[in-house]
C-alpha cells in the first residue's frame, strides 16, 4: 500500500504552569505532550478506542491492524484516514475482504468491556470524559514542603521496585506528605487500585492526603483518583494534556515533576 | 467490609539471565517483576481481565470496583476471593445486587474487544499467551556492541521526550546499533505501533534489524514483535516474567536493562 501520509502535527500544547523551586512559585508555561482518545473503525464498523498521542496516526494505525493480527498482510490495508473530532479522533481503515470477515467472526465471539476504563472500549460514545466535580474541600497543606517530603521518603517503600525495576509505585500521603502506605504493579492503574483498596478496607478518609505516583500522570489515574474525592494528585513524571484537562474539570489539584527541590503545578 | 486478606506473594522470580558488561557475559540470576493475567469476576460473571503484578489481589479487585464504578461503596464488596490457575488468577467479587443490576445493564450497550490485545478482554479463554514461533533466522550481530550504540543514539531521536517529558520511544535499529528510525508516544504499545506501521508502509524487512524501546519490556511488546517476525527486542528498563515466558516461546530474543555499558539477556 502506497499512503499519502498526512502532515503531522507537533504531538504537544503550551499549557500555563506554576513552577515550584523551594520556596518560589512562578507561573510559566510548559509543552505537554497530546494524550486523546483515537477510535479505531475497521471497514466502518468501530472495534477499538485507544489512548494515543495524535501524531503518525495513518502508520499507527497500519501497525495495530498487523501486529493486533487483523491484516494478514500490509497490502490487505487498503485506505487510511484520519478525521478529528472536538476532543478526539476516528480512524477509519479500509481492509481486505477476507480480513473483514475474519475479523466479524472474531468479535462475535467476543463481549466484553474495558478493563482500565479505556483502551479497550469500542466506540467514543462509550467514553466518559466528563467525570463529576469532586466533593472534596482542597487539601490545606503547604504545596512544596508535602511534596518535598513525599518525594524524599517514597524510595525506602519501593521494595519490589529496588528488587526487579519496572515497577510502578502509588503512595497515599499524609497532608503534610508524610507516606503513609504503598502498593506496587508493573501497571500504575494496579499500583493505584490496590492503594484505594486497601485504604477503602481499611476505612481511610481519602479527603485528607493525596496520591503520589511514581509515574507519569495519565487521564486514567486522574479519572480514578477523582472519582474517589481524592483532592490531590502528584506525580513525579510529566502529565499529558488530557490529564490536566480532566483534572481542572473534575476540580482535582495535578501536581507533576515532584522532586524534593520543585514541582510544577498543572491546574 | 471486613475481608480476611491472604497471606501475599513476593511478587517477583528468580530467572537465569546472561549479564553482558563490556566484552563480558556471565550466567547468573535476576529478580524479575511477575505479570500474570488476573480476571475480575463479579457475581459469577467474568468481567475484564488485566496484567497485573499477582500481590493485594483482594484489595486490587475492591480498588478496581471502586474507581471503575462498579459499585458505590466498599459496603458493597461483600466478598473477594482470589484463585490461583497454571499461569494466570481469577479474583471472585460478590457485589451487592443494586450494584450488579447496573454492572449487567451497562454492559448490554457494551460489546467490543480489547484495544492493546490484552487489557479488557472479556475473559481468560480469550486470552492468546501462545504466539506462533516466530520465522526469522536468530539476528547475526555481536550483541553488546549493537545494544551500546542503540543506547548512545536513541537519546538524540527522542524530541517529543526532550520537550514534555512522559514520552515513550520505540526504535528500529539495523543490526549493527544503528538508529534507523524512532517513534513516540505516551503509550508503548502505541509506539511500536507506530513504528511497525512505517516500517510495512516503507516496506522494511523486519527480519533483518531490531526493536529497542525506552520503556520496560512488557508481554504485549513481545506478542506485537513476535507477530511481525522481528527477531529481537531490547529495552532499556526491566522486562517481566510474562514477557521472558512468551519471549521463549516465540523463539524471541529478549534483551533488558540496556545502556552503553551492558545488558542482560534473558531468553
Amino acid at each position: 500500500m502506497k499512503l499519502e501520509l498526512e502532515s503531522d502535527k507537533a504531538g504537544y500544547q503550551q499549557r500555563p504552569v506554576t513552577r515550584h523551586r523551594g520556596a518560589d512559585a512562578a507561573g510559566t508555561t510548559d509543552r505537554v505532550i497530546e494524550e486523546a482518545p483515537v477510535a479505531l473503525v475497521f471497514n466502518g464498523i468501530s472495534h477499538a478506542v485507544m489512548m494515543v498521542t495524535p501524531r503518525d496516526l495513518q502508520p499507527f494505525a497500519m501497525g495495530f491492524a498487523l501486529t493486533e493480527g487483523l491484516v494478514a498482510k500490509p497490502a490487505d490495508v487498503f485506505d487510511i484516514e484520519v478525521r478529528e473530532h472536538a476532543r478526539s479522533f476516528e480512524i477509519d481503515i479500509t481492509i481486505a475482504t477476507e480480513d473483514f470477515v475474519q475479523l466479524k467472526q472474531q468479535r462475535r465471539s467476543m463481549a466484553g468491556r474495558s478493563g482500565c476504563g479505556v483502551c479497550g472500549i469500542e466506540s467514543l460514545e462509550l467514553l466518559d470524559l466528563q467525570p463529576p466535580r469532586i466533593e472534596a474541600a482542597p487539601l490545606r497543606t503547604a504545596l512544596q514542603p508535602a511534596i518535598a517530603r513525599a518525594a524524599a521518603e517514597l524510595g525506602q517503600h519501593q521494595a519490589l521496585q529496588r528488587a526487579t525495576g519496572g515497577v510502578h509505585a502509588a503512595a497515599w500521603c499524609g497532608a503534610d506528605g508524610d507516606v503513609l502506605r504503598v502498593c506496587e504493579d508493573v501497571g500504575r492503574h494496579n499500583a493505584l487500585d490496590k492503594l484505594i483498596g486497601h485504604l477503602a478496607l481499611d476505612g481511610v478518609d481519602m479527603q485528607n492526603g493525596f496520591v503520589f505516583m511514581s509515574s507519569r500522570a495519565s487521564y486514567e489515574l486522574v479519572r480514578k483518583a477523582a472519582r474517589m474525592n481524592i483532592p490531590m494528585l502528584a506525580t513525579i513524571s510529566a502529565p499529558s494534556t488530557l490529564a490536566i484537562d480532566i483534572a481542572t474539570e473534575a476540580g482535582l489539584k495535578l501536581v507533576s515533576f515532584c522532586r524534593q527541590d520543585g514541582c510544577v503545578e498543572y491546574t
